[in-house]
């Protein structure tokens, strides 16, 4: 049989009394180092309650997984890993390669820190959109970018984990996370990344040197965070009680905390408002003008007159994309006087 | 001291050693019942373990708070909930409300169903955008819908919790949660449910009696799921390692697997088609009838003609409120030679 174990996050006091059990009864544990970094201290305390059958393991060793398929086979192995044995896409395909051997798997469930981030912060967790992972240089920038738009497109959160190589000991660090951050938006000027935005860093959450730091990204970009693991947080809109939370539990200044969605303004909003006004304005020039040249435009004047009011109220709704459709065809009604020359007008 | 201890997702034996640690060390232990259901023989695995000092609480009392405030002044107070015990944003208030009246908090962190899916389907944590929760009857059915379809519209997949209320002992089952969800269609036609659509239904996850079914909607609609939690999942675009895991774990049919964002084109992409479909016939109409009536309409058909042509290009590229505005143009300066009755002509 093949378990896999989750440590959680608070050490090798973070193992539930299910883990332990099925840890101590394994004839075999291996311990992944990879996934998230296990202090020796911790490695000690484990084999104080498991016992000395802890064998450390990296990635290639997993990856690899001949050796554990081949000893689940025979005996019952445990994989222990930090969090979640879970999340880690490699320990799931391990799962699956025991299952199609017809070896039975166990999931001995741990909390994982993604789910940590609404406890550590007060941000709910409902408001959290999909996670992205920053990886160091060379790696698409770009999809790091359009999620964290995405998600503050629409008011929500973003988790981005930093990250962290075993194998060769190299962890992002936030403060280059941050420039990182400010990299992407010169390439992407979407207007998302600037120095007042609010930011959260959360480093070793769950440890006992857990520590976690908001404000905005010019006062984070200096400071230390010291040993890994790390993560970054981008908040979106804030319901009061988050706001609450941030002040009371990280001690963010009330100055510093903004709405970083009402920069990523969808796009829609901001292009729909652009025309609106646009439009509006040339429509009291062709009125005027059409006034002067003795047309009968009415009919059409309302028309457009119309569009804009229904786009507008498309756009109060949330309905964006009837808004810039509403908004572009009053235009369009509107710039057929000027094209076809029946008013003699430009605006 | 205020202790906040998650029992995770296995029952007693979920709790961590140092949960069990600190609710040993309490004077006094809630247990909160209603956040989650935690089953009778749990519960007095619970006193086996920590003592006979547990109180099972409700809602009302963690939300009026006091007793528990005013202990925690005085003594060490321990609140035990399944899952993770900060995810429920009652007990996030909790917190707050001690932090400030200078009570210190500890929180142990459980497994919360929301990471543990992925482990449990194979469907990958990065995978997942926002969750929601589904409420019986008079609750807003339009945000469920509108989760969905934004998760779906970017190909990621939604978590979607039944509501559980202990106080009346109502849990909404998982068959009349999937009616709800063709009620929702019906209600909002973006073409996103039917009885094809692949689902998971997940029932007591982490528990003994854990059930796991997916298919699709048609052949879930009519299982007995048996006892509360339940959630279900709307997948999205699925990796293959996802899609392998969906067979191995989940046992479901190839046949049954599919694509469940296909259907969830955004919004724009199915207006732009429809619009640009549309509006190039009546192009046609125009200039025929443009010909037959001897009118000097080239310029303004080349524009209508350019601009449908710009439509389509941002449509490809991506670009979708670009793509919407720019048909909603073409059909507006079109639209005006009728409305002006510059060309005597319907479409």
């Amino acid at each position: 049989m093949l378990f896999f174990i989750g440590l959680g996050l608070h050490g090798a006091k973070g193992l539930s009394l299910l883990g332990l059990d099925l840890a101590k009864k394994a004839d075999i544990v291996y311990l992944d180092t990879y996934t998230s970094p296990v202090a020796k201290d911790e490695v000690d305390s484990l084999k104080g309650l498991i016992g000395d059958k802890i064998i450390a393991v990296g990635r290639e060793f997993i990856e690899d997984g001949r050796e554990i398929i081949h000893q689940a086979g025979q005996k019952d192995v445990a994989l222990v890993a930090s969090g979640d044995p879970m999340v880690a896409t490699t320990h799931m395909e391990l799962r699956l390669r025991a299952e199609r051997s017809d070896i039975k798997t166990i999931v001995v469930h741990g909390p994982s820190i993604l789910c940590a981030l609404t406890g550590e912060t007060g941000l709910h967790a409902y408001n959290f959109g999909r996670p992205v992972t920053l990886m160091r240089t060379g790696a698409p920038r770009s999809t790091v970018y359009e999620v964290i738009h995405e998600n503050l497109a629409r008011g929500i959160h973003t988790a981005l984990l930093l990250e962290y190589d075993q194998a060769s000991g190299f962890s992002l660090d936030p403060r280059e996370a941050l420039h990182s951050l400010l990299e992407m938006e010169a390439d992407n000027r979407q207007g998302l990344i600037d120095d007042d935005t609010l930011l959260i860093v959360a480093s070793r959450i769950g440890s006992s040197s857990q520590s976690i730091s908001g404000g905005n990204l010019a006062g984070l970009i200096h400071k230390d965070y010291g040993e890994p693991p790390h993560l970054l947080i981008i908040p979106g809109r804030l319901h009061f009680t988050e706001i609450d939370a941030l002040r009371t539990l990280l001690d963010i200044d009330e100055g510093k905390i903004r709405d970083n969605s009402l920069r990523a303004q969808r796009l829609a909003v901001a292009m729909v408002r652009r025309y609106l006004s646009s439009t509006r304005s040339a429509l009291s020039k062709a009125v005027e003008r059409g006034k002067a040249e003795k047309k009968h435009l009415d009919d059409l004047f309302e028309n457009v007159e119309c569009y804009l009011s229904d786009s507008e109220r498309f756009l109060n709704a949330g309905k964006y994309e009837l808004a810039i459709l509403s908004v572009g065809y009053a235009e369009g009604l509107l710039d057929s006087l000027r094209l076809t020359k029946e008013l003699k007008v430009e605006w």
